[in-house]
């Protein structure tokens, strides 16, 4: 069988700032403009993660997208749906919530859970303007 | 001329979260479930403000729709952009920021200098799922 | 508090077929075209749900999107999602399911179950470009 | 039968420019800024038809939508579709071919032509953010 | 001259059901959920097809994207469209139409008439949330 | 660090012509059909410009988006917003305005202001259905 690519969508609403707490405020304000709001703003975040493999003869199925979906929901939107990325989330700990450092966390987290296919890339969107791509350590 | 109706859209985003600082924090959680979240969340807002209006025969034009997008942009954007709606708006003190008292105070943040057309209706998106239209007193 | 209109969206993925079985095959062929394919087809349909009332002081909410939600999952995505609207829906036996029809059928399905605000609209899109509102007997 | 409302949407790309002959350059120019452009811009324009009615009891529709569509595309696409509005169609002669002179030409262009269910609005989207509606002479 | 890849986008609406006839009713129940429901249900599939290739000097095309339209539309939407997926189309008999499965169909069904760019990459949305992609035997 | 992509987003709108001087008119309108038509006709373009490199650790950014949106505004939407392609743009003269060609322009405008990230990925949609992109000489 041919390998195909399976995407499946996902949505999280969540506060960030961006801030790098070893930086004077006036590195801070210069350099993330109002992304660095002391209070907070926030964005409703698309992602997509994407596996690939051969489909199943049985099934026609790559991956169960139930499945991939319960994954995404366990270890990802449970954490961050309606949280603080800088202060509420285990997993980001010590971390500036860029969209860059947000999609390189999230795949360490899905990673090691996905064993149907093989993950291949994660976008996230902060907004319909601004995405990232990780596709792991190539 | 007939009336015509013209609708600009705009977006921001921003933190806030529900809670009625009168009632217990177990009213709170019960009430607003995770929208009561303490350390905020966010979304990409999207606004959308119509006037009607008789096109004026010169130009074509109920409004200028780049004179519309700057009272939105003062009155508006500028202030909720990138904030806190709890914390950081000055017309929004004291105001459960849902959606629905959001749209209502949007409202009365640009109708007294809309002077070309007359206001009839602001909708604001919180998510592609929850909308809400104000109309003004009718 | 002055009047504000809430929409909340939903999804559900049916099958069905256009056919009026009071009447010959060629008749409904020439009728419904493709529409009336022996086999079904189907859709993706998206559907939007609006009551209007006042925001509640406690808690800014006209309506709990949360219980709108429920309403709308309990008496139509359950009951029309992965289903066959021709054979499979109980509020659907006898009606041909165009569009028009099944936006009336939905009112009547969750209007009396909504007792915070007042069900105003229903838009029922069968695709981005086939859309359908019904208002009630206004 | 209750009342519905049924709504078409089509798409066409044109170039148009906003300029009044009757003015002066330095008129147009401040007027209409970078609309004023004088070798043309375009859009890809999104037309929304709506119409209302009772569904038939033998049909189930308002209106075939093919008809609907044909009706747009005849009087409205084969004629702007690919066009300069400013130069080459027909109805649109002498018009400033605002958003919304647009929209009032092309009510007039297919109300004649509707004979099932009752024209009520037209919406024209020059962009994603720009959008006109037109009611008739309600 | 570089390569430039060119995609073009189409639609069909279809009905299908995910079911393994040579497994037990159990089997399909607990292994396709309701995607096994047997009436059918459907959807809005949105295909995506990319080639990729060396725009010719005298038109400035990789591929005539009406000449790639109409090749889609002979061997994917003409047979698919408004049609059941398990019983009305010859290219697919005896294949579980797994959104997987589908996307390798039509690779091969529309594989031997691109003579203009090779074609590289077919998306397959089943819903915006559900997508797949197959790239060939790479 | 790991490599991310990071995808910035843009839009113009303008007006073009397909047409090849070197060749008969009735080549021309063979060949591109109304897209040769003689008044222009034109499009809301999008574009999207995607840049890869490992986040600063300082800042968790690839690039600062408001810096590349910036490269650009400057260096394509100035040039090409509310304007005509084949007219207007002076890194446009004697080249056939099709999406290909556009996409490798574009290419050669931005890429020599790239510093932060290295740029390997521009998309150019036309339309919804109509979509190019240009990777750079690999």
């Amino acid at each position: 069988m041919p390998t195909v690519y399976v995407t499946r969508r996902a949505h999280f609403n969540a506060a960030h700032r961006l801030h790098n707490p070893a930086k004077s405020d006036e590195w801070n304000v210069l350099t993330f403009g109002k992304c660095n709001s002391p209070n907070w703003h926030g964005h409703n975040y698309q992602i997509e993660v994407t596996v690939e493999g051969k489909p199943n003869p049985e099934t026609g199925y790559v991956v169960d997208l139930g499945a991939l979906h319960r994954i995404i929901d366990t270890y990802i939107l449970e954490k961050c749906d309606h949280k603080n990325l800088n202060l509420d989330v285990d997993f980001l700990q010590g971390i500036i919530p860029s969209s860059e450092n947000l999609v390189i966390a999230f795949w360490n987290q899905i990673a090691p859970h996905i064993h149907e296919g093989k993950l291949v890339s994660i976008k996230l969107f902060e907004t319909a303007r601004n995405v990232v791509e990780y596709r792991g350590n190539e």
